[in-house]
């Protein structure tokens, strides 16, 4: 399985492409896309836009996933990470991949066993878990990459219930 | 000149489609995109993206203007109608047409000749500059006429003060 972690910004977006091979994962692409703080808005959607339709068609994933926020600083930070979300969960939507989004607390509870893990946490688990020689950074793709395996672990874990129980857990969509 | 004016939103998404022939301003289409709240966000922001798209095919407008905000109630709202936007704006920057924004005090400028015109005000000069017999609902098509009238008026004064002074005005993008 091949999933797409991404955690969406106007001037940063971290991606990080990650696939389960039995019990391994594997980082297979990871980085961010920056938007110049001189390009009009849209222009800036737009790069976000083809930047995420160009790692669709690169790697085909079997399902996106995206970081979902739910407390901002301020309504203007607010709305421009959403623009953000827009133009990534656009193209997302188009891949035809089934799209899953995560809060950070859902992202922690799956990569580290614990919903209010810091960042540091986060950061060791996700570099341990994928076997990488120094933490991601910058944050972006750390948590592009620990949303990613949030995605396989949680899609892993109703696989194994319904194996296990022959019900099919209900889950937020 | 036409000009498709948008006031994305992620429920509901107003769109006109404004003419300008000399003088006169031809409201040559406007409507409204629903999308389903049963329906995940991802889905909705591709209904938005890909109708937003088939009115750019379709008229191919010499200008897009979006109705730009800086005041939401919260930031759920804000983030909520950032990814309508980044909806919207993705697909006009895609369109290759310059891409405006207005704030709601700059389309009322532009619209009444008063900044701090109420809803009511506005709808009445956008049903009388447009010679409707009605006065467009909801508010959503209202805002979008008004958002394409002002990109209209704009345009055509920067175009007159040039002509006669030789300057061209510095506004903002």
């Amino acid at each position: 399985m091949i999933v797409l972690g991404v955690d969406p910004g106007i001037a940063i977006t971290g991606y990080g492409v990650v696939e389960s091979a039995g019990d391994r994962l594997v980082a297979v692409d990871y980085g961010c896309f920056v938007t110049s703080p001189d390009a009009p808005v849209c222009e800036r959607l737009r790069v976000i836009y083809d930047d995420t339709k160009g790692l669709v068609n690169r790697y085909s994933p079997d399902a996106i996933a995206v970081e979902r926020l739910f407390f901002c600083r301020n309504t203007t930070t607010a709305m421009t990470v959403g623009e953000a979300r827009g133009a990534v969960l656009v193209a997302a939507a188009l891949s035809g991949a089934p799209v899953h989004e995560y809060t950070p607390m859902q992202v922690k509870q799956a990569v580290t066993g614990y919903g209010k893990a810091d960042k540091r946490q986060v950061q060791a688990m996700v570099k341990a878990l994928l076997g990488l020689e120094v933490p991601p950074s910058p944050d972006d793709v750390a948590d592009a990459l620990a949303v990613a395996v949030a995605c396989i672990h949680t899609v892993q874990t109703i696989a194994r219930l319904e194996s296990c129980t022959g019900i099919r857990p209900v889950v937020a969509p």
